[in-house]
């Protein structure tokens, strides 16, 4: 039986990784934690008789407990019980499914303790890759990337060899702009570019799609979790999004790992990596999908994916930087304080002005992120 | 260092393998065979520095000698000479790319012996696949596919467990006859039926595949290689072949295996398994490739493959029955003494027709390959 923990179990990772557990005796349940859902965390806790849960925002703690008073259930709180659940190495996988620059200490400690981690925060890497692959090199805790173009390449290495890589081959939709004249970029509303052809996603990220600055963000993690140069790291993009990613090896061949673009897949391989689990819900119909096309991306057009990839090669600081005052940015856009194509203009400022800082402990990196949202919010409020 | 012996070395798959072997100091090439090209198998057995040759056609021999009188070499002839060279031990891969029924024996005898084969003979496994894998798992040898299909499966199967497939998709261009009306297949002429979009191969495969009795074949070959029920085993129409074949699991994730489509490839990974050569020949770019569509196949346009499944499914005999009808069928049709319609209908009167029979030894196989051959002549030519 494998033993895991959930952060962030009332998000949509969270919850679809319940439901794939839910009557499968493979697993037992030992924590779980929500930012503010109480409601929906404890029912969850009943449900699948976990020993200790955790609400990160403290405010709710008592509504909490009142929930579940006839239940003995260890309840713990805030940021410290997030940390002292991330710290607990009586499990065998977490699941961080955590959002935002919250869940890199929780993936941290996990790793520290020897523990697997099941990877959904983009953070953890994004911001935090140097530190924390520095500490797996030391550890016997592995990384499981549960989104779905790391998965796929991951899928894919599954019995080969990283020095027998080529390069991997990142699948991108192209989001809803693929085809729009990039003069008409400076049109783009807010309601343009929260459509998503493909996924179904919250806001931020689908406007991240939308910027194609999701996909720079996944060359940084696969950067890290791949320990590949940049140079082998591309980015083909494919309207259908049915392959999801691929690996290309030294002597041409290529595997792909494809089928029907639903985030249950992947989260169903982690958690049960090194064993694949039943799941009859996606029988792939090859006859009644769309033919699968293949364009090269516009990093004209699309100058996130640029930012993201000069960050990388310039490393330390850098990629922080790209993530946070992405993070403001794309939340400006959504404020109506900026417009579309001036996402990608105030990161390039943000960047351009960065002093780059080694980023080799927690401290550091909060303090990077500290000063860069400062930096940031006065550029665009001021 | 890895020693190669190759039956079959003047043909086309032997010669893209010692193209691949040459300059490459893993390999030792011990043995080689041919069937008439004594002058291009004296030159390798140069070039290589090969121990001992075979020439299976007994009638060169005396040319073959003539050609290596000044060179240290052990010249063999004959099914005798392939045979000794197939039961020789002192080699760790044998590539079999013999043409027809003549490849059973040495696959035969090298799974015996414990060394591993590099299959490129089909009827190794469509007429000697029950005898042939009832051998390999008494044996420590291993078969490695080489065409390009089960070359594929086979990569997407590495570091993955047989008990976890959901089904095998092998895929297939659909030929050249793929959208024609099956109301017009009465008028198709040889020098139609002879034009392959994809792959340029000889002619009798590329009847095998415009009647894609070549995709039946691979299901059988699918069937031992993979052991699997038939049911588990799908074909796909894929008209571009950048697909070379899939996997499905059980949890519904597909892995594919594609790229440009050249033998080059799979025969490259045989050989040199469980390691990847560099091969810098084949960077597929996919801004250039066509877009990849999927149809279902029409079992009833191209019986051959429907009689394929059923042969499968009859087991004993039937496959080799299937094979040999459809050999001299195609024979028949190059020689103008049938039309394209009538492959499937002789071969289905003899399967008909037949009366199965027990084909656990080689003796039996052949048994029923003589008694086919002359039953369909007599048909034909009657």
């Amino acid at each position: 039986m494998k033993k895991i923990g959930i952060l962030g179990s009332t998000g949509s990772i969270g919850t679809q990784a319940l439901d794939l557990i839910y009557n499968n005796d493979q697993f037992k349940v030992l924590y779980l934690s929500a930012h503010s859902n109480f409601k929906l965390l404890a029912e969850q806790a009943i449900k699948f008789n976990v020993e200790t849960i955790c609400i990160s925002d403290s405010k709710f703690l008592e509504s909490l407990k009142n929930e579940l008073k006839n239940h003995n259930i260890e309840i713990l709180s805030g940021d410290q019980g997030i940390n002292e659940l991330s710290n607990r190495d009586s499990i065998d996988l977490m699941l961080n499914a955590l959002v935002g620059y919250s869940g890199m200490l929780p993936t941290y400690n996990a790793v520290k303790c020897g523990i697997n981690v099941a990877l959904a925060n983009k953070e953890s890497l994004v911001a935090g890759g140097e530190l924390i692959i520095s500490e797996l090199n030391k550890s016997k805790s592995q990384l499981f990337p549960v989104d779905s173009e790391h998965s796929a390449i991951w899928q894919c290495m599954v019995g080969e060899k990283n020095s027998e890589i080529k390069k991997l081959i990142l699948t991108g939709s192209g989001g809803p702009f693929r085809e729009l004249d990039f003069k008409k970029f400076s049109k783009i509303k807010k309601e343009d570019a929260l459509k998503h052809p493909n996924w179904e996603m919250g806001s931020k990220i689908t406007i991240d799609s939308a910027t194609m600055m999701n996909k720079g963000f996944e060359v940084i993690e696969a950067f890290w979790l791949f320990n590949l140069p940049t140079k082998k790291i591309e980015i083909v993009i494919h309207p259908q999004s049915i392959i999801h990613s691929m690996v290309e090896f030294i002597d041409g061949s290529i595997k792909a790992q494809l089928g029907t673009p639903n985030m249950t897949i992947p989260i169903n391989y982690a958690i049960n990596y090194p064993n694949r689990n039943i799941n009859n819900n996606f029988n792939f119909n090859f006859y009644d999908s769309k033919d699968l096309s293949f364009h090269k991306p516009d990093f004209n057009k699309f100058k996130c994916i640029k930012l993201a990839y000069e960050s990388l090669n310039l490393g330390k600081s850098y990629p922080i930087v790209l993530n946070v005052a992405n993070d403001l940015c794309v939340y400006a856009f959504l404020n109506d304080k900026i417009s579309f194509i001036d996402i990608p203009n105030y990161i390039q400022d943000t960047l351009d002005k960065h002093i780059p800082q080694s980023v080799d402990n927690l401290d550091s990196i909060f303090n990077v992120i500290h000063k860069t949202t400062l930096d940031i919010k006065e550029r665009i409020y001021k």
